[in-house]
C-alpha cells in the first residue's frame, strides 16, 4: 500500500550492503540484545520521539524476526520452565487469529491457549495479549484483566499516526512494534520489543538466541534506513510535503476508509465500526482513525456466513471465527495494494 | 574469517535494495514455499551443482533463518502433534552443543531431548540428528540407527570444499545448508533445506509461517548475490584465480591447520583428530580435511578441566561436556578472524 510513497523517495531509502560488511552473528556484543544493530536502534527511538507513540527512557530494545518472533519470545520470557501447568494466554475478542496458533502450535508445556480474556475465569496466573488499536476491529484497547497479578504484552503494531489518533505516548512493560505496518516493508520482517524490565528482556533475547540465533543485519540495515527517512522527513529542514510519511499513508487511508463506507452504506447490508474522532498529539488537530482492517458486521438476516457470502463474489476476507466471535463478522485488509483495493470496492458496490 | 576474500571481489558482491521493493510478505505465491525468493533458490541450486554436495532433483527448498530455525523446523514436521508420547530427539556425541537446547527449551510436548544416539535403547521413535562433516569434531558420519524406522535429519551446514573433500553428492531426505558456514555471512541469518517429501517440507514451511511468517527477503536478495559471485567465480570465463572462493578457503584453512597442528605438537599435552587424505571430486584431486573447529583433547594427566585450563592463558574455548562428552576434550573455533587466530596461535606456542 505504501509503495508509491518509497518510489517517489526514490534513492534517499536504498540500502547498500558490500559483500564483506555485516558478516559477523554478533551487531553489540556489551548489549544485551547481542544481535542488535545499533543503528537501526537509534532510527527506532528517534522515530518514536518524533511521534510519541511511546516511552521509550530506560527500555530496553530487543530486535525479532517481525513481531510474530518476538511474541513467541515474550510468552517464553514470563511464563516459567519451572511450572507445573501450563500458564493460560488470553486476549479479549475479537482477538488477532495468529495468538491461539502462536500460543499452541509446538505443544509448550510452558503455556497454552485459553481464548477470550473476557470470558476467562481462571486464577491469577495468566498472559494477557492486549492489541492497541487492535486488530482486527481498531479498538484502543486496555488490558481486560488490568489490575490483577497476571502478565501482559502490548501489541502496538498499528499505533502509528496513518492509523490513530497519537493520545499521550503509551507506557506498559512489554510493547511490540513491526517495520511491516509502521513502514510497509513487511518482507523484511524486522519487529522490535521496548521492554522495562531487564530480567524480562534478557529472557526474550534468550528465545530468540535459540530460536534463530539473532535476527538478519541485513534487514535491521535496510529497517534503519528506511525509518530514518520517515524521520528526516519530520526533523529535517526543507523537506517537500511529499517526503512526510504519515501524512502520505493517513491521506491513503482516509480516501480508502471513505470510499469504503460509502459502498457499505449503499449496500445496506453490513455496517463498519464508527470511531470517535480525536486530537492527535503528533498532527496537531482533530484526527479520524483508520484502521489497517475494516471489520464488517452482517446485517442481513439472509446471510449465515459472511466470509462464504464474499467468496461467492470474489472478495477474499478472514471469518470472524478465527478472531473468536461469530461468522456474522469478516475482516478486510485496508492494506493492500491499489489494485486491489479499487477491484474490492467496485465489488462491493454491485452488491446494491 | 573470509572477510579478506570478500573485500577483494569489491562491488561485485555488493547488495542494493531499492526502499520500494522487497515490501511483501510474499516472494512466489505457487511455491509450497511461498517465502522462498526465487532468485535464492535459483543460485542454492546452480551452487550445489557446482560442487556437487548434494543431490538436488526433485527436492524441495525451504529457506529458514539459519539452518537453526530449519532444525525447529525439522524437528516439528517430523513429529507428531497427535502423539501421546513425545519423539525422542538423538545425536552421536560428541553432538553439536545446540541440538539439546533447540529440542527441550520450548518443553514441546512433541519431541524431546533424549541424548548420545549410540546409547539410546528407545523403541523406533526416534528423530536422529547427523552432524556431517561433523560439529564439533569434523569426523564424516552416517546415521548411527540408519537401518531403523526412525527418522533423520542431515545437518550439511560444513559439507562445502573448503573444509572436507567432496565425495558423492550427498542424497538423504533432509539436508540443512546455511550461507553462515558456506560463505562466512553468518549476519545474513539464511539457511536452506534440500527436502525429498512434499508433505515434510510443507510441514517446515509451516512452523517458519507460524515462527516469523517468513524470512527476510532483503537476507535472501543478499545472499543469492553472495551465491552467485561465487558460482560466477567457476563458471564465467576468464575469472581471476583470486575470485575462486572455494580455493581461497581451503588456503586459509590449510594454513590455519598447519599452524595450529604445529602449535599443538610442540606443546605435547594434546592430540587432534587425524583425516585421511581423500580424492575431491569437486578439486579434482587429492585433499586433506580442514575442519572449521579443532576437537583437542587433553593427554596431560596433570590438567583436569580442559576448558579451565585453557581459560587461565586467555583461550576462550567450549568444554566436551557441552557435546556430550568428558572435560578432557575442548571445541576451538577455527573460523575466527585473521587477527584472533595469530592470538591463538601465540598462547598455544608459550605451553611449549
Amino acid at each position: 500500500m505504501f509503495e508509491p510513497f518509497w518510489k517517489e523517495v526514490g534513492n534517499s531509502a536504498t540500502v547498500v550492503i558490500p559483500g564483506w560488511q555485516k558478516m559477523s552473528y554478533f551487531s553489540d556484543p556489551r548489549n544485551l540484545c547481542w544481535f542488535l544493530e545499533p543503528e537501526f536502534a537509534n532510527e527506532a527511538l528517534r522515530l518514536h520521539r518524533i511521534v510519541g507513540n511511546a516511552v521509550t527512557d530506560d527500555r530496553h530494545i530487543i530486535v525479532g524476526v517481525g513481531s510474530t518472533q518476538l511474541i513467541h519470545a515474550a510468552l517464553f520470557a514470563l511464563a516459567s520452565a519451572e511450572a507445573r501447568q501450563p500458564v493460560n494466554v488470553i486476549s479479549a475478542a475479537p482477538y488477532y487469529s495468529m495468538y491461539s496458533g502462536i500460543s499452541d502450535f509446538m505443544k509448550s508445556g510452558m503455556f497454552r491457549w485459553a481464548g477470550d480474556a473476557a470470558a476467562f475465569n481462571g486464577d491469577d496466573n495468566f498472559i494477557e495479549l492486549v492489541c492497541s488499536p487492535n486488530n482486527p476491529d481498531g479498538e484502543i484497547r486496555e488490558a481486560v484483566r488490568g489490575n490483577e497479578a497476571g502478565k501482559r504484552v502490548h501489541d502496538m503494531a498499528y499505533y502509528w499516526p496513518q492509523y490513530s489518533p497519537m493520545r499521550l505516548p503509551a507506557d506498559h512493560d512489554i510493547m511490540l512494534f513491526t517495520v511491516s505496518k509502521a513502514t510497509g516493508h513487511a518482507g523484511t520482517r524486522i519487529g522490535w520489543a521496548l521492554v522495562k524490565d531487564a530480567e524480562i528482556a534478557r529472557k526474550m533475547g534468550k528465545f530468540i538466541e535459540m530460536n534463530t540465533i539473532g535476527v538478519s543485519k541485513d534487514s535491521q540495515v535496510r529497517a534503519a534506513k528506511i525509518l530514518k527517512v520517515i524521520a528526516d522527513g519530520y526533523e529535517l529542514p526543507g523537506v517537500e510535503a511529499g517526503s512526510k510519511f504519515f501524512h502520505f499513508g493517513r491521506c491513503l487511508l482516509a480516501n480508502r476508509w471513505q470510499r469504503l463506507r460509502q459502498a457499505i452504506e449503499a449496500s445496506g447490508r453490513f455496517s463498519l465500526p464508527q470511531f470517535p474522532s480525536e486530537f492527535c498529539e503528533f498532527f496537531k488537530e482533530h484526527a479520524e482513525t483508520y484502521p489497517g482492517f475494516a471489520w464488517l458486521r452482517c446485517e442481513d438476516q439472509t446471510i449465515e456466513d459472511l466470509e462464504v457470502f464474499f467468496k461467492t463474489i470474489n472478495i477474499l476476507t478472514r471469518s470472524g471465527r478465527q478472531f473468536g466471535v461469530g461468522p456474522e463478522y469478516v475482516r478486510i485488509s485496508m492494506m493492500d495494494k491499489d489494485a486491489n483495493f479499487d477491484v474490492l470496492i467496485k465489488r462491493i458496490s454491485f452488491l446494491e
